[in-house]
């Protein structure tokens, strides 16, 4: 559910309600079944296990409730809620990694909430890379949409960093967990990336930066030579153009606007947030707690929606490619 | 027309072909009338003057002949092909200048082939700024197609370079510029400006830098004092979802693919390059001479019928805030 305060309540129950017009699969809301209770007039079946989840999921909201997290206020975060919403994604984390569930989709948390309780990770990626036992560097973020797929290399660093901070070691890195991801998650036999430039116009043959020239060409060619189809240098406009997107599985961006301004534009109501990488699928709304709104019934429920259906197909795919070969 | 030898002459000569469908206003082409000859074969009418241009266009395309710049191959830049481009857009600044023309409407230009008959200016645009006594760095680019408008605050030079020519002078005198163009030009009497972070999440207040707090704010603080309505900084990918976008009339970005990455994904086809701060309406299809498809009918007119029309729009719009009060 993430916060309890935030929107993540109410948009699990609304997914819920569209379940069959989406085919969603069974899913099951943990967190503190007061914050469903809050937002939510529709059926709710309060369960232990993920079989009970699955048997009622047809007839009402399947929740998992941990524990009490004190009087709550949509819209008013507070300590209890964030030590809640830490509690589900553990909780999630290890139904996830013990396969009793398929998949984990995480609702939105406030940073700053859970800074208040100790928590010391940037965002909920790299506690889930701990405690799957994955470095933090190799859990990559990807956001997917039916148009694109874009992978930041850097992420959440001031742009003056980007120029330092952008190697061939990383770029290499990051397209080896985005290719395989894409064969195991996305059942993509062959995937075809493509590498933006980091300067306007990928640099102009040096005239607007070195960066392509020094850094992200050796890069693309060393994975070349190791047999991964990737394309770049490229500029960084045009490769968001119909008909260039198009011709790749994942657009790989140096910094963190080049790769999700153009696909916000382009998939705001519906694009799903991904960590490529981790031994378990999982995907998130591509949105905050948005706390202004809480409580209020105006959330869309999309990207939820969006989030857990791109999750099933995810499992799906990866229960298919990890089959032993008959 | 452009070079010679690029796409210009061809997509000229389709959006004539289709002026009728998009209620095109009479043009005229310019530059080698064997440019025309060599990749079209409708009706063509050699004219000297605007007032010949307008009686014939309902007929036949007019061309206003240049010279003849030698043996022609599309796809094949040449000095001479340079060299008549250059003259073309020379003549289209006079005309306009002068108010034969309502405006002028650039199309697509090598930059090495006019670096090798001595042009030294960066791009078509310092040109005519220079031609029109603006400094160019009051001559603004800005974007624009259906769904929004975007100005990139800096243009051509490295990411790296990026954070230190951001400054608080440059955002305000650009904010300036666009929003008496989007009065003047665009008939929009109260122009709202939205101007976007230069880091992650505008910086996340300060935790991703702090340009936002040190340039970015006060330089929005300066422009609201002036009576403007600009908003920022904003977190640039959120600024391009639809519903965000849509509440302003222009999006001000610190660099340019923060501005042209977003923008290209929407409007490939339609999209818009025009000039601000000029005296004269200038537009210009966004794309290039795309030499490896001149001559072959492939080029998609489209951008160019919208640079015309669009062109068109802005002229009649300058007129009539131009106009004396009755």
């Amino acid at each position: 559910m993430g916060d309890p305060a935030g929107v993540g309540p109410e948009v699990a129950a609304r997914a819920w309600a569209a379940r069959r017009e989406h085919g969603l699969p069974p899913f099951v809301a943990i967190g503190d079944i007061a914050a469903i209770d809050a937002v939510w007039d529709g059926p709710v079946a309060r369960v232990g296990d993920m079989e009970e989840a699955v048997r009622t999921f047809a007839e009402a909201l399947p929740v998992w409730h941990l524990e009490d997290s004190g009087p709550l206020t949509p819209g008013e975060p507070t300590p209890a809620g964030a030590t809640c919403a830490l509690h589900a994604l553990e909780t999630g984390i290890g139904l996830t990694r013990t396969q009793a569930s398929a998949a984990l989709v995480t609702g939105p948390v406030s940073k700053h909430a859970l800074q208040g309780i100790g928590y010391t990770h940037p965002g909920q990626t790299e506690f889930i890379a701990e405690r799957c036992g994955v470095a933090a560097t190799n859990a990559v973020m990807m956001l997917a949409g039916p148009a694109l797929r874009v992978v930041p290399l850097t992420v959440h660093i001031p742009l003056a960093e980007v120029p330092e901070r952008l190697t061939g070691e990383l770029i290499v890195a990051k397209a080896r967990i985005v290719a395989r991801g894409l064969r195991r998650d996305f059942a993509v036999a062959a995937p075809r990336l493509a590498i933006a430039g980091l300067n306007p116009h990928a640099g102009e043959s040096g005239r607007l930066g070195d960066e392509e020239i020094r850094i992200v060409a050796p890069a693309v060619e060393q994975l070349a030579e190791e047999g991964l189809v990737v394309d770049g240098p490229l500029a960084a406009d045009a490769l968001f153009a119909p008909g260039i997107r198009d011709q790749y599985d994942a657009l790989l961006c140096p910094y963190h606007d080049q790769a999700l301004a153009p696909f916000k534009a382009l998939h705001f109501h519906d694009g799903v947030n991904l960590t490529l990488g981790l031994p378990i699928v999982r995907t998130s709304p591509d949105h905050g707690t948005a706390f202004n709104i809480a409580g209020r019934g105006r959330a869309d429920p999309g990207p939820t929606i969006a989030a857990i259906a791109m999750a099933a197909r995810m499992a799906a795919a990866r229960e298919q490619s990890c089959a032993p070969a008959k």
